[in-house]
């Protein structure tokens, strides 16, 4: 089945669960853990030595109510973005989806060459996600575009400066010689030409996306909250747990800097980190749906 | 009633309620409750042997507040991952009924075969529904299809990738074939074709619930939160209460590790689970929606 | 002004509010608050006379932030379902209006005939309404819709399964018969079987809120947290307030299992509780309004 | 410009803002402020004199969390419909706008009389607006409408039920002559009166909004924890800090239940309270818009 | 690419991240915490001659939940604000390009003077969006506006009290006289006059941002509790910790209004402020876009 081509959920071991360290965000974070855990290594020998370096009423400097309101804040953010751009690859999957069978059913053939011209046209909507796909990675026209293109539209859009909107217009244009050729309808014509348009919204909103970070002033602000709060941690509790401070501290300030660790990540979910969109897949998962498509009709 | 036919909500007593070991979560969790009291077990021996395991400062490692807002952003994400296909399947139930009353009215039935036609028609309509269900379970065409479906489009569907988009390209084609026979006009053609674009829409959103989990980063970073907090839990404890906090830890890690196993359990809601969508009464009931109505016209 | 018919807000002096019994969530709760008076009355002959019964440490068995996380998750989820069950029968009436004014205004009459079968389709608007909340309420056709139905249609409904649907299947064949009278132009008739259409996907909406409860594991995994929560507040407080300690366990219990309880009671809008949907009361306005709308375009 | 016609956001001092005692909720809730003033002036006395008052494990018979949410949520449902009850009367704005230029584009004038027509539809548009201000402000028909319109229809709406409703009516009756007059073409016509239809969806939505409050348990609920919130202070504080306890339970009735009071302000947005929506110089704008989009294109 | 024309993400070393001053809110905020200095270091002064300022009860007068539950809802709103802002001007892009493609595609030339108006209608689409802009910051016809438009409009504008609306009357128009002139058909005209009426709400939804504010009693309220909470800490904080009161409550009174600050400098977005929304680079992208496309058809 299609279906298992892209990603699937599997459950493993809950305990080992826990330790896969290649999904996990400890190689984004310990580099902060171990400044820590230097840090408070610090200052345990310097109140060891006898400085008077405790101060437990620090523990209310930052309120832990705030700041973790904060990271969950930022989390959510984040975790709308991913899913605001899974969801508009979704849709640019489901619209290619429907213009493809719409212009299988709808569009008359009369000639063989006819079939051939559809054919060119259902491997566009494939080129238009490829497009989309390196459009979002600032790259420009790839190798394996190629065999889905003519010559002449491979060569027309080296020079174009936004590839899915030129391959919009190229399906808008075919759409609109069929018509005058008769072989549709003005509704489908017109509601064909819909379909093309929420592509384009779709790609719209992706580079909304991409362009748009978070305020700048909210993720400096967390920074300097979690800044504080890491620094200022050792200082109450070197009192208490003396050298046990240092993994104390080290495991805390993994687990705040591994939230906003994991907020960094998905926030620009179409490139090509490991928890990012499967793009690739997705591609190819069209590419093939389309060509199963055509040889499915053609028996 | 239909309505009567699926899942229907019963109060029983609260008291009762609270102990329905079935629903609740308490077989998927037991073992990891059994795993810490089994951990504390040791705990509290090593602690009454001399041992000074005691270290009540552990308590403020995790910060409750953190680990809460984690434990209800997880919740959240499944639980909207399990209505919006909850949502999907509703529109997918509206969309079929509709497409049912409006082949039925608009159409025009010129001789017995156009009735018989537009029969076939609907049955389609209800093995779109089951395709779609057999396709989110990775399953191909089942023998529930075989009564609905004529023996061309039976051999025909065994060979396609995507069941469901073969079986829309199969009622365009049909309403396609009846506009030409001039049955309907075109803006009822275009009017129910925007319909099955639509239906071809939520089949595209289930897809991309089932293959896009909630990012990998985010559950094991809650895993080993919950590890971290259950493991310190009888450190802080033992000193205090001593072996009373045996049943003090299976207790919390029951409650923690519970939240986070319903999260588990609804976030897929295709499958055939105890609280996942019951999908098989859903196409059960469309397809007894549909016959009901083709009685009572015909009366 | 019809605009007063429904439910007003009207503000009573604060103090005097807090105590309306009638609409609080009093008398579903009292049994349980009573139930844990006694409970802590148990324990505080117990502690009295001497048994080891106080265990203050048990006051961080259930974090309080989990529990009022969870409480709220609950509170939400109930709350949406009441405002999506209030959005649809908004967007019921409204359609039932626009398509009042649409018919009435487009509809071209040639005979009086013509204006009476307008009026009757009008009737069937009322009774799509009160089909739909008989429908919601697992009853059948019902003695409020008689004088809105010819005796044809009324016999006929009879034998329905789906009452809404063959409601809209009516109204979709007088706009078929009109049209074919060529009483109205082809948009027209695809614009109002659109509104039909969404009419029925606002029923069907309505049926999934009706038949899909939020998923059990949720709610008996709260129900636990609630019991255990209340069960072990006497063992942390008898030691200190004494006999004090039951009157606090009784409002305690009472505040939150009070937030299970609203919940309980929302989540369903559709029913005939105090604080349901005044479905009754909606249906009638939309009848007033149509009826007044006949009467002042006859004038 | 027109934009400044409206409200305009300014930045007072930050330290006098704090004290602007008109718009903040002072006037709403110094009474309840006062009240527990007294109420604490009593227990002190009490104390003061000897009686044994003081109860200090009283500060956890309501968490604080529970109560914060619960606040949280009441000022979320508020201000919730407080937005919606803007985006609607953002709307009805963007659609007259559009229905002024569409109107005055599409519809093809060939008499002086034409153009009268028109311009009496478009102020029409403005009386919607005004009619559907004072239909939520259970009003009738006023003085401002009777200069944009005839006397026929200043006549004709005296005695009609729902003013917006019978207004539509007039627009469509309005564009179907037109039509007849073959002044403007179907898709046209279908498209304008879609616009209107979705002119009544937002009036629904106003209605829906006023008509439905938020469920009775909640609001008492939470005022019955705010009450027995304010009225445990004093108890747990007597003993400490004595007389203090005076303006310190002032001061947290007034934030507690200023938070409450803030919420029962907006959550009603279209009266004439301080914070409520601008309808009236919504209506002017909306006035003076189309005299100007009049005058410009007569030049 | 022209996707890098606008605000990309980089990812500066987390260290020094934290100390950007530039983009942080310390410039808004380093008065108030001044301010705060100076406050607590008089209190200290009195405490360390004696005098009984120190008051450690008054912690609990604001609930630190409370404060942090509004401070998050303050943040949330103004969030919501600026995405709505940035989702309508990514609306307004995407709207304009499909306008560009679908007149180009659509509207057949004959002469080589339609091509010259086609090309001036294109360039009034960017008019439009500098119009919007202007608009936005009550700011009327500008310079950059003139080489795009002729001589003719540029001077009829200049009168013009709501530029969008006049332009978008201008487009439609151009789209009507096409119409007229047979080069295109109607489900065209009606199909792009739609997305004229969209970018119409679009322009809408921007000015419903600029106008209303969040309610005056939230924003006085909250303010009211920042001022407590700031004041009352160094009563609590002078007994324990004596002059490091000073920086502790600096840092607070930073941390908590910097929260405020971002909320005030985001919920506006369309000024020209450090975060605001890049306006001006948004519509150069859009001229270049247009431009580019126009070079790109006539190769």
């Amino acid at each position: 089945m299609k279906i298992n081509t892209l990603v699937i959920i599997k459950r493993k071991p809950w305990f080992r669960e826990a330790f896969r360290v290649k999904y996990s965000v400890f190689p984004d974070v310990w580099e902060k853990a171990l400044f820590f855990a230097i840090f408070s290594f610090v200052i345990c020998l310097l109140h060891s030595v006898g400085f008077p370096v405790q101060q437990p009423i620090l523990s209310s400097l930052i309120p832990t109510i705030v700041l973790g309101l904060l990271l969950v804040f930022r989390t959510n953010s984040a975790n709308e973005r991913f899913w605001e751009g899974r969801k508009l690859w979704g849709g640019i999957v489901n619209h290619l989806r429907n213009l493809t069978w719409q212009i299988w059913v709808n569009i008359k053939e009369e000639t063989p060459q006819d079939q051939e011209h559809k054919i060119n046209a259902l491997n566009l909507l494939t080129v238009f996600a490829i497009a989309t796909k390196n459009h979002l990675r600032s790259e420009g026209i790839s190798e394996e575009m190629r065999p889905l293109l003519s010559a002449y539209y491979y060569h027309h859009l080296q020079t174009s400066q936004h590839l899915p909107l030129q391959i919009a217009a190229y399906l808008g244009e075919y759409l609109q010689q069929e018509y005058q050729k008769k072989h549709l309808n003005e509704y489908q014509l017109t509601n064909m030409q819909q379909l093309i348009n929420q592509l384009m919204d779709m790609v719209g909103g992706c580079e909304r996306i991409l362009k748009t970070p978070i305020p700048n002033s909210y993720s400096i602000h967390l920074k300097q909250l979690l800044l504080i709060y890491c620094l200022v941690l050792p200082f109450q509790l070197v009192d208490q747990i003396e050298w046990w401070t240092i993994p104390f501290v080290s495991i805390v300030s993994y687990i705040v800097y591994g939230i906003e660790a994991i907020a960094l990540e998905i926030e620009n979910p179409f490139g090509r980190d490991r928890n990012d969109l499967p793009l690739d897949q997705i591609c190819q998962a069209i590419n093939q749906n389309i060509q199963d498509f055509i040889l499915n009709q053609k028996r």
